[in-house]
């Protein structure tokens, strides 16, 4: 089955939004820091930003209906759960001095949390590639001195040690809303 | 259907209680402080507080009533969870700097899924008047000299942004409450 | 029923694995400090510190099954988001100014929660059984000079007041783990 362009613009939308706040809270926290002459700003962001992560989690939709058809659970509430669920982890990062053993035991035990509470075996994929892509995406853009991490913020190789605990988070949700957004379908 | 009187004091109760937990927190964070002199205080908070929290969870108890008939589910552990995950809201306000990005986005983002995990409709419509009322209340408070919140917690026309989260959790929980008293009942 | 052998090896291994990470955490917050020539240690910890958290998880699990039947839930997220939410509540005892009325008032309501989530009669009691044991332990830890909280992290007879809250989840997390091992038994 395939997602339809209504569908993924959702999610694409949905994504952008949520990464403009996350990102918002990054950078007033001081955790990241935009380096070059990126082009015309959106709140705190560069515009390719919330682009980068609306499509992405376009992206994990995609590869969400690959996976397998999806559970037929239509309450709206799931779907804005899981969408709040990574936005408030997200907004943990900003919090937490990111390279303790605490903050990222934190993160990492909320980002299984929602694995836990939303994912299914399709659903864990998406979040373990998520888990894995997502920093290795951030640390090449680091590494194009696009943006930095900021010291003690950036202890895995250049970005900060929590980022695994957030994207698993984010690929759990944005499959979780995906299913939801195409049972809702039938 | 009618609350009884035995449902209202255990909701008036609850919310005092809640109240006073809530707002030890927030005096000792510095978060907010009391200006003038409000008569007898109880903990620290002047006594109209916890009665101005008891009556307000009451009332929500009331209007959830007035939007339809409760779900059936009796189980005490729903409206255990949804009073801890409001006090748990509550105390996250005392612990993050209020006026930052991060600090707004999780404790919405907490009410959202406070909301999502323990809503109905009627008992969404419940969150979303508190969301509206607690805050204007508190602007009032804070217009007549009885309390204010310090800088730079008072971005929100001189009261906290974390509010509109924390009463969505607050409305929430109270229906929730009330509708696990009444499904006892019978 | 009784546990065997594999299951008891299993919950001492999520303890000692768990106790680790938060103590780490603990340990570089310095909320927690060792005092004795304690033999070896193990990241942060000293060996008998894994040791203890491990044989508390086993001797849970052995008490969860003298209190009655388990439930029949298999699903391996139950027993995993227990024990991310029981390492989450950890963690945030390293995050939070400990003596603060909101740090008690949120790690208490975390633990009522992670109760009001995971656990059924028996597991409530295994809940309550640790969160009157764990910090009596740690007091007479602490009595043996052979770690200390440090002030004002402290306001417990000496140990934390975040530590009811906590073992109350640890209790409630240890004792579901023991129901999903032995509910995938049969």
């Amino acid at each position: 089955m395939r997602l339809t362009p209504r569908e993924l613009l959702i999610l694409f939308a949905a994504g952008a939004a949520g990464g403009l706040i996350g990102d918002a809270a990054n950078v007033n926290a001081g955790i990241t820091r935009y380096l070059s002459d990126s082009g015309p700003v959106i709140w705190r962001s560069p515009i390719w930003f919330p682009i980068l992560v609306g499509t992405a989690t376009a992206s994990v939709g995609v590869v969400r209906m690959l996976l397998g058809p999806v559970r037929r659970a239509t309450d709206p509430r799931i779907a804005v759960g899981a969408g709040a669920s990574a936005i408030g982890v997200y907004a943990v990062t900003s919090l937490v001095d990111n390279d303790e053993t605490a903050a990222i035991a934190l993160v990492t035990g909320l980002g299984v949390l929602v694995a836990c509470a939303f994912a299914d075996r399709p659903g864990l994929i998406c979040g373990l590639i998520a888990m894995a892509v997502g920093p290795l995406v951030e640390i090449a853009i680091v590494q194009l001195d696009l943006s930095e991490y900021t010291s003690p913020n950036d202890g895995l190789f250049g970005v900060g040690p929590t980022l695994p605990g957030l994207y698993l988070s984010f690929g759990v949700a944005a499959a979780r809303i995906t299913e939801v957004l195409v049972a809702r379908r039938t």
